[in-house]
């Protein structure tokens, strides 16, 4: 192997399990548990005391481990080489998944067939009629307001690949529970069982009636294009693919942070290169080429380069483009940019998980001004507050200067030793609605009369 | 007229509004002001202090009024002829549907990054290809074991008819709402905009891979068979239309119990007339049969006589019909059963709302043995625990069997002075799920090896 082959370090394990184990309640025994585990390559996390007796002790010790075989190893040599007896192997991630994660509950109750007649019949029909008369008034009067629809077909989720509508649910409600826990909105997954994009769109289009906004979610290139697109120009509501625009949002929003560490934001010269042109680099290539950047880019398909050259992105040679002042890789290529290739100053983004294009040691190393791979780069950091506020302002699509306010939002909250802030900083999710709304009602001000919201008239 | 005009009592008011008042604090203040109001045919429900100041108290007085007109008639008598200033006029319909009655919220946090890596990626990619391996643990690790989706396209929504998908969310999300308080389920609203019954098969089908269940709702005839009856051939889990079989369940309880208080339960010399073959009345007719009953009908509509022919029932004449030992009637007509009609010992239900096809006391004075109108037949007691019992038992559809022992567990908790127990007697849907789900195991244990419930293997 030539010395430009990268330097692969293991992953650390990631799948916790956790161990109930019985020990004899004498001092030595955890050093001992605790040191086999390790020596089997186990990452221990939290041990905790579940039952003390005066001959043994009940322990539930949580232990990082790769992989099934991984488990075994360790399991065999506790069993062979310690005095403790396990009791159980737990899965924290399929017991913490028990049930779900997200439920549809109802906000108000009645408790009499009196109450009833308000909340249900007869009552209800005059709401019914309200909206029928002025639509606006579901905003107010229903869920709607509040609800966001998650669809997917399941075509291309996470790392996994094509899995199917029904697996990718797990997923989508890991999406729908950030939705309420950062902005409280409710977000409901609708699985669509189609590969068809024609017949994905038409489904969307007819059930997203009772949704204030379109999350597409996990659909395959290039179908998430067209998708998004037909959705785009046939619902006046705010639709977004996340996998393109929330990771592009994060990502200017770093980029950001990066060139301020480095000195150079505001350089106009900065030539910036988009390497790979799936959904995320289209979207990452279009969106910096809206915030007024020079944008070059590869992608060895030519298919994707249409689209690219559509949004004002110049398509260049990969020599070409891992030349330029600031990369961006988006490719899922282990080792595609090596340290001969990185010039001094550059500004490197290497996206692909779990491994990167280059790792940012390795970078800096070579000469890299900045270096970050994709672990902090989370899209939780912009879908919620973009949504909450396309929602609140009525914005009938989600534009690019409002993804831009919202790069900017999360940006100015990181912390000095952060490129961009933590998801779990309430303050980012309400300086991402406040900016965007900003941004909103500026543009209904300059087009168009205020979007009144109507007020229903009490005399029935 | 002749004297054969049923004798048509005004209904009573029904839409509650609250005048909120101020009146000088002195004696008979209040009963003034009640008095215009009892004037104005505005019926009193709660008055409430809300301010008591040296001077002059402010009241929320609640009122039934008719409609717009008559709450203007009200608000003119009181400024001109009481001491009461009117400070607002609240809505309370209005007021209880703000924001809507149910959410999608979420049943599991995460507070930081490292915990999320256990509820989102890269923890969720596990349980994911689980359930692409196995799709039945969905029901454990997602929300899917607990969610029903409520379907409908808006066609035919209470007495409203045809108001569109956006209009009726907010009947959905009543029917959501009890799903909820009554048995625990989650329940999410579909609004699909299409009147084409075709299309709304393949959207129900092709988004209900994320339900449990698949209940239908405000559907017009006679497009709700059709959609039904394709939906229940091409999934494989428990689909149900609410206004054909909901109704029909509570009916055929409320007829048991009938036939019990004036002593003919288990006369197998009984002929039972449906009058309308619409979407309740096909299915009354349709259960009626299946339960063993002598069962012949009139409906004026030659297109619903071969689908009740189908179902075993006998088409007759009006007069035929009307001469029944048993009537059901679901016609929408005031008036059509006359006290001529009426034969001794007669048993008749007149079940359209608001007003019925003859007053149960015009009945019983004309010698019927027992008689009721639809106000006491309330399909929130069926549809909660036989979808619950359907879910649990994993049982691949909603079948005769099922509803009649709903129907039976109905019946069974009814007091001695109810035709129905109410709704909000929890025991009801527990007894509904118990029948129901020993329903469902029977035939399980008969037709097939047991439904076993399969468990991950916590082996990664």
């Amino acid at each position: 192997m030539s010395e430009t082959t990268p330097i692969l370090r293991p992953r650390l394990p990631d799948n916790d399990v956790v161990f109930v184990v019985k020990n004899p309640h004498r001092p030595g025994m955890l050093g001992k548990l605790c040191t086999v585990i390790g020596e089997e390559g186990g990452l221990i996390g939290d041990t905790r005391a579940v039952f003390i007796g005066h001959d043994h002790i009940i322990r539930e010790i949580t232990v990082a481990v790769y992989d099934a075989p991984h488990l075994g190893a360790i399991e065999r040599a506790i069993r062979e080489r310690t005095q403790a007896e396990i009791l159980e192997i737990k899965d924290v991630v399929f017991e913490q998944h028990r049930e779900g994660k997200i439920s549809v509950v109802r906000t108000k109750s009645a408790t009499t067939v009196g109450e009833l007649r308000n909340l249900y019949t007869p009552g209800v029909a005059r709401v019914s009629k309200a909206i029928q008369h002025d639509p606006e008034l579901a905003y107010k009067y229903t869920m709607l307001g509040n609800t966001i629809g998650i669809f997917t077909n399941g075509t291309r989720v996470l790392g996994l690949g094509d899995i199917g509508p029904l697996a990718s649910l797990p997923v989508m409600e890991g999406k729908a529970m950030l939705y309420h826990q950062f902005v409280g909105l409710g977000a409901m997954p609708i699985l669509v069982d189609t590969r068809d994009p024609e017949e994905f769109v038409t489904i969307v289009e007819k059930t997203s009636v009772g949704f204030a906004g379109v999350h597409l979610e996990d659909i395959r290139t290039p179908d998430c294009f067209y998708i998004e697109e037909m959705l785009i120009n046939r619902l006046r509501k705010p639709v977004m693919h996340d996998d393109q625009h929330g990771t592009a949002t994060v990502l200017l929003a770093a980029v950001i942070n990066a060139l301020k560490k480095v000195g150079r934001f505001g350089d106009d010269r900065l030539v910036f290169a988009q390497i790979g042109l799936g959904a995320a680099g289209y979207a990452i290539a279009k969106l910096l080429v809206e915030y007024g950047c020079h944008v070059v880019a590869f992608d060895p398909n030519p298919e994707a380069h249409e689209r690219a050259r559509k949004a004002g992105v110049e398509i260049v040679s990969f020599d070409d483009a891992v030349a330029a002042d600031v990369v961006i890789a988006t490719t899922g290529k282990v080792g595609l940019i090596t340290r001969e290739t990185v010039r001094p100053g550059q500004i490197i983004f290497a996206l692909s998980n779990p491994v990167p294009e280059i790792f940012p040691e390795e970078a800096l190393d070579a000469g890299a001004a900045f270096a970050a791979d994709g672990k902090s780069v989370n899209n939780a950091l912009a879908f919620p507050g973009l949504f909450k506020a396309a929602i609140e302002t009525r914005a009938d699509s989600i534009t690019s200067a409002m993804k831009i306010a919202a790069a900017e939002a999360i940006a100015a909250l990181a912390e000095p030793d952060e490129l961009v802030p933590s998801p779990f900083n309430p303050a980012v999710h309400e300086n991402v609605v406040a900016r965007v709304r900003a941004v909103v009602h500026a543009a209904q001000n300059c087009t168009s009369t205020p979007n009144e919201s109507s007020d229903h008239d009490p005399r029935l």
